[in-house]
């Protein structure tokens, strides 16, 4: 079980500094949508330079130019590209082409996929190797949680890779580790918590129990 | 009528320098998805420093935390912010709330949205400025434009601008000026032409017979 720490309000300085200390917690380093807005995928080449023991994942959320934008995020290094489940297969294939060519995995995002019943076993038919539930951050402000969307995902996925994200923190961890997910992203439940590293720390051996 | 350019696979800099000879005939200067990803949103600041009689939108597709993502793109200088219209209606909520703030303005990218007739409306009643039609360059490759699209689309909007996008060029420019969208995309029908000054101006100039 793998903990990636999603970084999405840092600039690139501060990001940078931040991570030295969680470092040793972390698996996946992940730009974050915002952070890719705000730094481009330089951020990810930083990153992947300073912490070369670290998987990095552009979080570029792909809708179109699947073959082209995943390309932009491995020539700088990124192991993982997001594209996003509510896309056109077609996007999605081009992302697994790239992905295969150079050796690298696409994570797809269901955030906003209503029917994850049929949508699931389609994107894990285009060779994806990740899947993520992810409850955005304007759902959990309205009172949602990937709980629920996690437990229906696990009954329709077959041999892809599990991630869960969107307010996860050592508070609720281990609701999320009985439902076995392979790779569980914290931001803010570590970033903004009162002392991160404990934060961190907490998590990762929950996930060494699982 | 205007003429939104959207620059895609150019780095900053070449950008910068294809832009001179072309902004005469351009009303809006698009940093298009993958150029965000490539330089963040640097591009959006240095495009609007360079050329200030330009409006420049941030294609940044945003589809979770609205109003932060779309700040992102106005503090440097973006008139406009495009969000997904897959995305939940809070996320596009709380970008209307924030272009409100600061007096900018948010395009819809309605790619990959099925019903129109039920989307456009909700989409419209959000207080968004544009709704952009989209055919995505994967569904441009198996041979889909979006002509029908925006014919589908004027049916169902009642005050909103709307944006037409997706393999536009003069050879084309014509079908499109006859059903009166208000801002037509254009990125490598003039990038990739053999004469991107010449088309671009036989673009402009049929949008001011319309």
């Amino acid at each position: 079980m793998k903990l990636q720490l999603a970084i999405d309000e840092l600039n690139l300085e501060e990001a940078l500094v931040q991570l030295e200390p969680l470092a040793e917690y972390v698996d996946i380093v992940e730009v974050g949508t915002p952070f890719v807005i705000d730094a481009g995928r330089e951020a990810v080449r930083q990153i992947k330079a300073k912490f070369p023991q670290l998987e990095v994942l552009c979080d570029a959320k792909i809708m179109d130019a699947g073959a082209y934008e995943a390309q932009l995020a491995f020539d700088v290094g990124a192991e993982y590209v997001t594209v996003l489940g509510v896309t056109d297969d077609l996007t999605i294939k081009g992302c697994v082409e790239e992905a295969t060519k150079q050796g690298r995995q696409i994570m797809v995002d269901m955030i906003c996929v209503d029917d994850l019943a049929t949508r699931v076993p389609a994107v894990e038919s285009l060779g994806v190797d990740v899947i993520a539930v992810h409850t955005g951050a304007d759902q959990q402000a309205a009172g949602r949680t990937p709980l629920e969307d996690l437990t229906e995902m696990k009954k329709h996925v077959k041999n892809v890779k599990v991630a869960v994200a969107g307010g996860i923190s050592s508070k609720t961890i281990n609701d999320y580790m009985a439902l076995n997910p392979d790779i569980v992203i914290v931001g803010s439940g570590i970033l903004n918590a009162e002392d991160p590293v404990k934060e961190a720390r907490l998590i990762a051996e929950a996930l060494k129990k699982g």
